[in-house]
């Protein structure tokens, strides 16, 4: 078989929780940079994925999409650390927090679509997509209370959920100013997973096609 | 164990998809009708579910927030009838079509979103959130071309990614006047969901809160 390889871009969110998965999983894999300038490169690119969204990930003879089905992919054909909680209580919780994060957070962080908005109606595009109103949902997500001393999103053991956390709060802090200390949970997992190997390795501006710095 | 209770809106998208579900494996439910219209009914709602969401469904003494979490929790928990396929690689493929629906084209279509953006520009929600430009990834979904004579999503059996169309496919032509002719595809899955007693039991109308014809 040959080596996988990862249609990517340093800033996609929905990419980055792929690139800890293979991390985390150790998987070795080439890193493709998705760069869409010209029209023939769209065309060339959507003739591999109709939906025209990265990340793709070709692996063992498949062309899988969508970041949370990849990953899944990835667990089951690599269980090698899981990803998933053994408890399916748990694993539902894990999930839930990654598909929240993935349908209601992340596609209004969608670029494309402030960009579209603020064309508009300048500023109208944060305006509208507060990304405020959906994060006190992981400040304690299905905790009773915030002393719940859990190491990680669900349990003492990463899962599917931590995975999508460090790219929205970066969107979050990074692109539209949101204040996230008033949400100690998040901050406090976020650290943590900031300063583990395969998170730092799958950073944006870790990747080979990040603006290099001066 | 008491019965298992499902909070829901009979226009719910995301409910939708755990009605199928429930009804394909056979598993009797409480019906609640989620309606929240007074501060006081949103506090004690916001206190069983933080994100403020439907659907819920507490079950064997859990309670499950987020589509498609519940719905691997039902496959993993009552697997009969399973709504994966055997084979990991379109298992990926069944879980992408699922999420690309959940993540990219059912938030767009969030009356919400779309009334906010009408607010400030009157038929500006439409616009933005063009309908079609994601519906011709579902015309082929991973199939080499039109001719390919599966029977639904993927491969000849229901999958998690069949729960996910009948909703998209209703908001898109009754709320948005998407003509999908041009997605034979499409319109040929749909029709044979529409033909299962499951699915028909699942749909809009028919739910306890939908407003009663004359």
């Amino acid at each position: 078989m040959s080596k996988p390889i990862l249609y990517s871009a340093w800033t996609s969110s929905c990419s980055s929780r792929v690139r800890i998965a293979l991390a985390l999983k150790k998987i070795d894999y080439e890193y493709h940079t998705v760069d869409i300038k010209t029209e023939e490169e769209m065309r060339e690119f959507a003739m591999t994925n109709p939906a025209k969204k990265i990340p793709i990930l070709k692996i063992n003879g498949l062309v899988l999409t969508e970041s949370l089905a990849i990953i899944e992919y990835l667990d089951e054909v690599y269980p090698d650390p899981p990803l998933l909680p053994k408890d399916a209580g748990e694993r539902a919780h894990a999930r839930a927090i990654a598909f929240h994060i993935a349908s209601n957070i992340q596609p209004l962080q969608n670029k494309a679509i402030i960009h579209k908005l603020n064309e508009k109606v300048p500023g109208y595009g944060a305006e509208v997509m507060d990304q405020r109103r959906h994060l006190p949902w992981l400040r304690s997500p299905g905790r009773a209370s915030e002393d719940v001393l859990w190491e990680y999103c669900v349990g003492d053991q990463i899962t599917i959920a931590d995975l999508n956390l460090p790219s929205i709060v970066y969107n979050a802090t990074d692109k539209y100013n949101v204040d996230i200390t008033p949400y100690p949970l998040i901050c406090k997992i976020n650290k943590t997973l900031s300063e583990i190997p395969e998170f730092q390795a799958s950073e944006p501006a870790r990747q080979p096609d990040a603006p290099k710095k001066i």
